[in-house]
């Protein structure tokens, strides 16, 4: 699919502000593809198609990840979670696309997972990063992002991490899987 | 079994060093167990004990954690957390100890786990905050224990989760999974 035709389908369900977020995660995705030697074109699809069920109705997004059978531990987490594997759903029934690379760096785009691939960490990472993204710590994973993938990417959790925990919330579990599966492959 | 005696089997097992640090846990487990309405002899005896096998050669845990079928998780994370398990099987089997309250609380007081008892809290939060204990955070936890168990108990879980995630190490499922508990059940 070319980049104008997904775009235009995600502007239709997401507000401006998040369509901005969107083309800054594209263009971020793309460089750290070049960088990091991942497919380019699937990382702008991934990327653009990331946060396709973002506004959808949380009622439907609960029927979807119990009718096709979804992790259930979802429902038990922060709703802002089901987005994710529910776009990865949405995106192939209603846009069409098949690459399971691209559905499932969508579907991971949040959460992560232990041994995620590398573009599942480009796409989870220029979420983190893209130029639109301002809080505490982002200059400092932008910085690794630069130079070490994996290294960026622990950091991006770690922050995300102690912000839960800050706040008093619980972690989705594949969340802290992801975290020491990390960090036990830069052992 | 009387403190005398507990004690005395304990003496042989630890240092001088860690013998002082379990006076102190028995004295907080006691004071907690009495604010909180558990039993304060199974306090007493859990905090005489919790180090048991601290130790004990860690090719005999290793040994211990196979052969009685533990979590066969506990191999791939720090050693640190092994005495835990083990020490619970060994008083029962050295010692003679055979409340399973007590032997649950000993087995848990590293990693504690979802649905905590009253008198694992008291062992856990004792271990973390008896007057030897000095480390940044651990007076704000020793105040939170006058007033509230369980809040005193998530502040030193999200504690040691942070001091772990800043040493870039990883971070045990079961104490990620009893933090999430807490938290829960505060809601």
């Amino acid at each position: 699919m070319k980049r104008e035709e997904a775009l235009e389908l995600v502007q239709k369900q997401i507000t401006a502000h998040r369509y901005q977020h969107t083309l800054g995660v594209m263009e971020t995705a793309i460089l750290l593809a070049e960088k990091y030697g991942a497919d380019e074109k699937k990382a702008e699809l991934a990327a653009i198609f990331h946060d396709y069920a973002k506004f959808r109705d949380k009622e439907e997004m609960k029927s979807i990840i119990v009718d096709q059978k979804m992790n259930p531990e979802l429902l038990e987490y922060n709703s802002e979670l089901w987005h994710a594997p529910v776009g990865a759903y949405l995106v192939e029934k209603e846009a069409g696309i098949t690459d399971p690379e691209i559905l499932d760096a969508i579907c991971y785009h949040t959460s992560g997972r232990p041994n995620m691939t590398k573009l599942e960490k480009i796409i989870y990472l220029a979420d983190y990063i893209e130029p639109g993204r301002h809080f505490p710590g982002v200059e400092e994973v932008r910085e690794m992002a630069k130079h070490d993938l994996n290294q960026a990417l622990i950091q991006s959790m770690k922050n995300t991490i102690v912000f839960l925990l800050k706040k008093n919330q619980r972690i989705f579990p594949l969340t802290f899987l992801t975290y020491n599966d990390l960090v036990k492959k830069e052992d």
